[in-house]
């Protein structure tokens, strides 16, 4: 690899982690401090329960983006060539990740409404495919190093699948049972853990044989 | 190359990178989650349909920013010396970018309001000046990497003539006609994606010849 | 280190850097520019006095904020190989860590209630087990550099158990008497900072026999 | 310079870069976007003149951070050795700088108050002085690179005092003529840049030399 090649790799990288934790960290600036009028105990345990949809929802976003970086982390780290064409595949993926805050807090204002619902999971819906498109790019067989096994390339496309499939499954849960639609998003943390586990074991096998 | 001006080139990228990230992140912060006086889904989408202005302008602002910060990837990818001259110009470009959030969000609050969008357009045109200083500067003979063609720093310096162009262009617009005033701005997409490709073209062929 | 292994380390650090980074600064945010109905030198002094307690809470979390950056900073230099069950467990202490500017905003709105001082104490207990938790798994056997002496890992994992303990008793000072709870955690620096000097110098001494 | 302590010495200034960016691009967060009541051009104007103040406040501060984060570029460019003792001494800076968003959204709204514009002024001062604390530290003897010239050192040494000096200016300024107390700091590029300029000649003759 090339110098110049490897310093533009690394600085898209760079760039993209930047607004993953911006991103991530914004979450929580739509989380408002309430002023209960009374004071004492009961007032405040009662204004806090008020926030626990906030709270979910800064969980569960949390979670999803910090699942989109892993992704993206690990996916970066099979590459050896930048590839001008991942440039603005990858800022289409970031755009649709520097707008979870706003999607993210307006679900979590209003929980029980199935239209907030439904556009949270359409974006995570797009987030997804945008993923799923950086990824394919990405991952073409002259970008990849030598050292990454096939195994962990397949490996990675299939798991790229569970955000637009969980995502789908989500909006039309809201759309007729809207209270518990979030499930196949609660849900999310285990699919992506399953297959981030998977992924892991078999990862580590192939370092451990190459290495 | 020194280590000490290595050092010093790739720091500069680096806070350059984050200003980037942190701004284009920013800019949904200005989109408040609204609260439908009724519930139920006609209500719902009354109310997201009042912020598809907000969402046009996140999506124009973040491709605007996107494109100033692959334009600056590209040109920092191609130096090799560090030049304390480009320090403060880096600096200004920077300035016209974290402003970014606030030009963007008044021309989204008030989508029909001339004076609103030529502001916008002014900041526009600022940040293309202030870029196009940056890169004549910053890529003067001495400090451009060997294998970096003349043709490619050539079809650098067009390349960032197109946003100043575009502002003016959307400025006079917004000047006599208001309403569709951002076409020019709309269109930025598609004239930077043109300079883009044809410039990563003809890169992908001189990197081919010399690598 | 494989080249591969050391990006994805240097990446995830990174990844953490700027979530710190961004949730250090955001604390600053809540912290609203005052409107005193009378003008003069009174009624400004008598605003900004009302702001006190959110300036000792900006304080306070940005030392606390700073003391968890500065533990992961130091762990991190002591690492080695990336180990992928790191992931998770870091990104759990983040998102503790992403949480503190809506605890602190709470707790320096309403300084002398109770609950909002047990809620800051329990962000804190929390983020302090999870960096207890990370740091563990970080530690182990294969990951460490090796000339990182085993005095200083013992150290760092001694220095790890300041922050559960003084938001213990913190919370349990709140519960008692809500006023001056505050204390174990003003105390935090000086705590911290005995945990640092001792480890610093612990380390100073390590580096020297082998460097 | 062992493997290790650069990377402490990287982090540690990426840190800081972060923390920089950051409170630099939040200083435009606290321009709200206005809502003149009539509509039409001059409506639109008489709103944006209304917020002269706050467009002018963004400048000077992003200024003033941009010099703090050159400055801190400078030096750290100069130094080889990752020294424990700055970790406190960078923070307690960083701090001062996470602060300015809010000392600098204070003055703007109240342009012709003192009050907020010696708040400012003392954020300043204080940024300063700590600035000065850790350059003192960060530039003894054992851990600047031998590459760099002792003139180069002493130079660095004076340009720190431009801060505190001006800002006990404005300061003093502030208290006795509140309206165009904000001159000195106005007139700190100024300084600042011949402080620079000054640095930079001196600097690219000692690099010539030693090249």
């Amino acid at each position: 690899m090339s110098h110049g090649q490897e310093q533009q790799l690394e600085r898209l990288t760079f760039f993209s982690d930047a607004v993953f934790a911006i991103a991530i960290t914004l979450l929580v600036i739509e989380i408002h401090v309430p002023d209960p009028e009374g004071r004492g105990d009961a007032a405040w345990m009662e204004a806090l329960g008020h926030l626990v949809p906030h709270f979910l929802g800064f969980v569960l976003s949390f979670v999803v983006v910090g699942a989109l970086w892993a992704a993206h982390h690990r996916v970066f780290g099979m590459l050896e060539r930048f590839d001008p064409a991942i440039v603005w595949r990858n800022l289409a993926l970031l755009m649709s990740v520097a707008f979870m805050p706003f999607s993210s807090a307006l679900m979590s204002t209003h929980p029980t409404e199935r239209i907030p619902e439904m556009f949270y999971s359409l974006n995570l819906f797009i987030a997804g495919l945008l993923q799923w498109r950086l990824f394919r790019t990405a991952l073409r067989a002259p970008h990849v190093r030598a050292d990454v096994a096939d195994a962990d390339i397949a490996a990675m496309r299939r798991r790229t699948l569970a955000l637009p499939l969980m995502s789908t499954l989500s909006f039309a849960l809201a759309f007729w049972i809207p209270g518990p639609s979030n499930l196949p998003l609660v849900l999310m943390p285990i699919v992506v853990a399953w297959f981030a586990r998977g992924g892991f074991r078999r990862r580590a096998t192939s370092t451990a044989s190459t290495g």
